[in-house]
């Protein structure tokens, strides 16, 4: 039998019980390690992260807690090399995809260790100005933020154990709030791995940082008044935790990010042979194969100019024909394996339901994979679809198939792609490929109510935009309806979830109080 | 029969069919007028305030909609008259009572058309600096508010008719977001009078404001994605609205203010014959009077020194035994009725069921009422509990009668007393009478997670500050837990309800233009 791996809670590692659940390698199929959390005791866990790890990070200045980030980041870029390792063999990732998931954590825990230390010595923060209530201004209001003293729950996605963990974790523990998280199963060995690493460094007080492994069953019961949970995943999954009866009757503050059928819009001015053309088919070819399409803000719908429909097809089929599937341990292969055949089910299901209503364009040859056994391995073909019809067509626009999948939808004219972008009822992100101002900065205004964020491409920025998917810690990272409603990062913005936010009216002098021992938090940037 | 009163849907007036449902003076016990929101087609209606209202509303900047809600001040100030003489009719308060509802709404809306000037020809709003992504600066990242597409559903409670209308509203409506208000059946008729002068002064747009009486089945149902729910009401109804399929489904926003068992605190030197002592008693026994005990902010626990708790129970006691019950068309009166013989039912339900714990210390001589029918009229006497020992009593934490009801709960030390506050699992406002700065600064601290807001009166401000229970425009209403999680006013932070967060990843060029057209909003104090 593999290793089990122990959970960390009430300040101890502690095995599950039972044989536990196997997590394999989905490449080679092979059984790598065993996780559960049966037989443990939630509550007694909670509570000890709630009593103990919150007062003793609360007890420390936002610019200690700080400091206590950038020694984590230093932890995980020490075990760089073993985390690269089980992402290989548990993620079946290639080098390039598990950078994407591993350095996008140390990167973004390095940037609230900075974010943070400006805060300094403080203990909450100061939103706004103060106001006067009455004409003389003996009696005023002022905002302030202090952390909430609850726990964050963490609900974590299979494709990104390393960053999904510390994305989250960077504010919430910058905000003296405890976190236990709960990676999903099918690559928890990396979560767990990081954890250990970082208990085993000392960096952080007993109780601050838990990890409960392989069952979700009581997470949600074993929450009380004033903790937090963060959620990443299905839709389904959302809706039963925030429909929770717990959830519900202590109001507890639930942030979701959910499915997104995330656009790219070619703007109408970029015709076949321009740049701007050539750049969205680059990038949707990345976001396709990238971690295998696995990614929550990979381009799902390719809106473009019904006159180059058939020629923006044509280019992104040409460029997927170039990249090989298969073994992420051969170097010549640039997409590696699904996480699990679990998703390989789900993701050949969900072409088969997109393929009753769109036309397959490309979908390559799955005798061309590199170094695998196709009846083991988690591998599938890029597929991309086109429609003829974006308001006939339902399906585009309300199934996410979470693998390499994307689809062509031609639109008549701007105000038809605004339309269509939206019909993805709330959507993470969508990107504007163009090189006309006007037309671009219409676009972002009218498509901005129903994404978390817009990226915008031109040819001036061709080599250094950051990538429609790539989610940067200074921006915010969620979005409305579908996807979730949720807000993370954005800089110090994401501190709001931890924290609370209260009125305080009161003589003016002991605002002032209140004012001198606080950081200024403006909403605000980082 | 009294007339039925039509609802404004779909931009025309409408009668709801069926004899309706009739609304009672409670102090008479006379039937009023009638609403029925029977048959109308709430999907129509709907369609028609996203589509027409929104779009007519959105082509406004905020300096136009700003105008607006000055406009809307005025016609209501022209009709106060009209709304005094209903609320002493539908809602049996006195003079005093009703301008609290009334003129909290105008002077609402007022300050909102003061603050949404200073947006002046934007449409929409900037967040925070830009930030570089990448080191030449060519490529960055900023974040912007634009108005939520949908409309905003507004399911009221029927204490404020008034101002829980406006208060709302005037955000909402300045933001561009067209709203749809159902209020309480039982105090209808103000709002809805409210809304009709509005209508008819032709102020707004059509489809910018709708109402629709005495139903809620069928609401929920009719929401699509992107539209936005403002509940305020009981804790079990704003459970069934966030857990309704609709709203998990598309993940509306649903901001909910509800139970709330907000404390006064006794700082421990305020002593019995103090100033901060007497400021103490005073207010609570106007918290405890003012709308006969009806404001979700309302003092429902009297945190006090446990060597002072006899004595507080005293004073309070003796200041309450000189207020008049009874009809408030009578000079001497100065507390009115409850709004109906089924909230005055629930008063009495729970005053039986804090009763089998906490012990009675004051409760009147119903033969007192002042020129009432007993058995027709709403009204009943102030009661005051105590109870002995603050732990081991639960129902004092957990059961808000809605009426003249608060407990004296004694307390050993602070760090006990701030316990015993967030016991109350989230509540909107907690006050502190004290003249200890020390003290006060760091109650403020340890108590704010639990709280929206923190009300403190020293002597110093005993004659100007606000009131515990009165909501400030410029502060925030709301509270974690309990309280319903949600969060309003506090000046133009109310906006980032109504508009959707979003990072715009782009060239500098185009950020600059998006900044040029935005007016700034720093989550901001107004």
């Amino acid at each position: 039998m593999t290793r089990l791996l122990d959970n960390h809670l009430a300040g101890r590692w502690q095995a599950g019980s039972g044989a536990g659940t196997p997590l394999f390698d989905p490449v080679l199929g092979t059984e790598l390690v065993r996780v559960s959390g049966a037989g443990l005791d939630l509550s007694d866990g909670f509570a000890f992260a709630r009593t103990k790890g919150g007062a003793a990070l609360r007890a420390l200045t936002y610019a200690e807690r700080s400091a206590q980030l950038a020694r984590i980041a230093d932890v995980l870029q020490g075990q760089r090399d073993a985390y690269y390792d089980i992402a290989l063999q548990n993620s079946g990732t290639t080098r390039n995809d598990s950078a994407v998931d591993i350095d996008g954590a140390i990167y973004t825990l390095s940037q609230y260790a900075k974010w943070g230390a400006k805060l300094g010595a403080a203990r909450w923060l100061a939103d706004g100005e103060l106001v006067r209530l009455g004409k003389d201004g003996a009696f005023q209001a002022g905002h302030f933020l202090t952390p909430q003293r609850g726990m964050a729950l963490f609900i974590n996605a299979f494709n990104f154990p390393a960053w999904g963990l510390w994305e989250k974790a960077a504010p919430a523990l910058l905000s003296g709030v405890p976190v236990v998280v709960k990676p999903a199963t099918a690559t928890a060995w990396l979560t767990q791995r990081m954890v250990a690493d970082v208990i085993d460094a000392g960096v952080l007080p007993a109780g601050a940082l838990s990890i409960v492994c392989g069952r979700s069953d009581g997470l949600i019961d074993a929450l009380e008044p004033f903790d937090l949970v963060s959620f990443t995943g299905s839709a389904d999954t959302a809706r039963a935790i925030c429909g929770h009866e717990i959830v519900l009757r202590h109001a507890i503050r639930v942030n979701a990010e959910t499915d997104s059928l995330n656009s790219a819009l070619l703007g109408p001015d970029a015709t076949p042979g321009s740049e701007a053309f050539a750049l969205m088919v680059k990038e949707v070819v990345r976001e396709m194969t990238v971690k295998s399409g696995q990614k929550c803000t990979a381009i799902r719908r390719v809106l473009v100019p019904q006159a180059h429909a058939a020629a923006a097809t044509d280019a992104i089929a040409a460029a997927l024909a170039a990249v090989k599937v298969g073994n992420p341990r051969n170097e010549s292969v640039r997409m590696g394996a699904l996480a699990s055949r679990a998703q390989r089910a789900a993701v050949r299901d969900g072409l088969g339901v997109l393929g009753g209503e769109a036309t397959l364009a490309w979908a390559g040859d799955e005798s061309e994979f590199v170094d695998v056994d196709p009846a083991v391995a988690a591998c599938v073909m890029p597929h991309l679809f086109r429609v003829d019809d974006g308001d006939a067509s339902k399906l585009v626009h309300d199934v996410e198939v979470f693998g390499p999948v994307a689809t062509v939808v031609p639109y008549r004219d701007p105000e038809h792609a605004y339309r269509l972008a939206r019909r993805g009822y709330g959507s993470l992100v969508a990107s504007v490929f163009s090189d006309d101002a006007e037309f671009i900065a219409r676009a972002a205004i009218e498509m901005a109510h129903a994404h978390g964020r817009l990226h915008v491409v031109t040819p001036a920025v061709g080599k250094v935009h950051t990538g429609h998917g790539n989610v940067m810690p200074m921006s915010l990272h969620g979005g409305p309806g579908r996807a979730g409603g949720g807000e993370e990062l954005g800089g110090l913005r994401a501190l709001g979830f931890y924290h609370q936010r209260s009125a305080v009216q009161a003589p003016a002098d002991v605002l002032a109080k209140l004012v001198e021992g606080a950081a200024p938090w403006q909403g605000g940037a980082g």
